[in-house]
């Protein structure tokens, strides 16, 4: 069984939308923290303008600041030529790039439409072609807009095609409003990895509507072994007030490890490192086995 | 594709660990709401000592005080005979014998062992052969107990084996506190469909460790159309604090409504109950499609 490759994103993700700016030392900490657990990847934080998102102005400090291991990928979100620049002065091993499916959604959050953003990133891919960074493009709405509702397959087949052309070397399908379903999950990803068997695509849920595991599972049911997941599941989405964020990375490696599936993460320092972000973000976070235990947690028996 | 059959469990298993006591015209009415949203059957109360669970001490009030309907079959937790004389008394539809698959679950929580539990159940079958009352049996800790750990599935297969035996017309495998992964789920009903594929099989799950939908989409992989859930994610275990409790019946109508699984229920007309709850009970609910609104919510492009 071909072990799982996960992406760590609260650093980026998570923190992005908290209230709090994080201190760059704290993101030190909890990125090496996260850099030993035997995680894949861990998106770092993003090159984007300090005032949009002030949250994560520390960038450059940030990339520098942690330890780097062989065996762990460290990849950033850019936004544009100048964020890539930034991000590869930084020697990143990865850059990811978004754009939405939607067109509103790409408007809203992007100010770009789908159309806009491609050409965008053959600017980026240009600058990119002579090092050896992964590009990797991220497709948000890839399951459903929250204002235009449905995006329907082909047109994110369509999508996925025109990404490849334009040279990305990697497509994460992002459920950024929590509104995918097992089902719809399944067929995505048979019609993707049948017409690009080789190309590492990895999927990015949401727990929203809490589907978040039963998504994942659907994918990894289709073949997918490469996902997105954030700490104490933080994250989500600004439309969804009380509703949890993206799908919880030790909840997500307590499933596959209960399931037997190597995840390659040591879930008991995982579930360490969960434990300090209540501190760092000033309130409990969604994740379940943190407070419920692991599965194998055993209990005395109630005195009579 | 069969329909699927939704037990409700709120009434008796929610609230039964509730600190407060829902007065018994709220009950009443709750169970009336959800009697009218196309679930199959709702657990409606426990015919227990008012001693051992003071929440439910006003048991023949509510049975006898609800609207019945054709299509609602109404079912009660009975732990003796005299429970079950008791139930019998309010013409429920359906009586629901409780047992653990482990000894330590099963002395803790009800103080008999798996061999005492199945003569008691015996004991009950002789009182209900002369009725036409469904006999169900749910066997707690099928898939891991919080005392012992692993229940093998030799172990669940033979008590399963013994309570048909027995006489019961049906059998709830039980992930009580949330032990259960989606790879389990599958073999263990896979298993048991495969001996019995034509005794009434339901499964009921936690969502103790965030992969309550997750075994649920396994079981329903697997040939499974019977669930119990509870609306609100209400119920749970009290050894797991912070933790959620049971699947939540409106959440996992709307991930199989999503798939487009008919689930006969209505869930606007469920979510509208659902609402409802917070005011009865105390606190809000864990349950997300309340708070995040079904997958095909729309939202305002918001304005720069």
């Amino acid at each position: 069984m071909t072990p799982l490759q996960i992406n760590e994103v609260a650093p980026r993700d998570g923190l992005q939308i908290e209230t709090v700016f994080v201190p760059t030392a704290d993101k030190i900490r909890l990125i090496d923290a996260l850099s030993s657990t035997g995680l894949a990847r861990i998106e770092a934080t993003s090159f984007t303008s300090p005032k949009a998102i002030p949250q994560l102005k520390d960038a450059e400090d940030v990339v520098r600041g942690i330890q780097r291991r062989e065996t762990v990928g460290i990849t950033v979100l850019v936004p544009n030529l100048r964020g890539c620049e930034r991000a590869l002065s930084c020697e990143v091993d990865e850059i990811n790039l978004v754009m939405s499916a939607s067109e509103s959604h790409g408007l809203a959050n992007l100010r770009m439409t789908p159309g806009q953003s491609l050409e965008r990133f053959a600017d980026v891919l240009r600058v990119t072609a002579s090092s050896s960074v992964f590009v990797n493009a991220s497709l948000s709405t890839a399951f459903g807009c929250p204002f235009e509702g449905d995006v329907p397959q082909a047109r994110v087949l369509e999508l996925v095609e025109r990404l490849l052309e334009t040279g990305v070397d990697g497509v994460t399908l992002c459920d950024t409003t929590g509104m995918a379903n097992p089902a719809q999950v399944g067929k995505l990803c048979d019609a993707v990895l049948a017409r690009w068997p080789d190309t590492p695509l990895t999927l990015h849920f949401h727990n929203t509507r809490g589907m978040g595991l039963a998504n994942t599972l659907a994918a990894w049911q289709a073949g997918i072994t490469r996902f997105d997941a954030s700490l104490g599941g933080l994250g989500g989405c600004p439309y969804a007030p009380g509703a949890t964020g993206n799908v919880c990375t030790e909840d997500l490696v307590h499933m596959f490890e209960q399931m037997g599936v190597d995840t390659g993460v040591d879930l008991d320092a995982l579930l360490a490192v969960s434990a300090t972000l209540p501190r760092l973000v000033g309130h409990d976070t969604p994740g379940q086995i943190v407070k419920a235990g692991k599965a194998d947690r055993r209990y005395p028996m109630p005195k009579r």
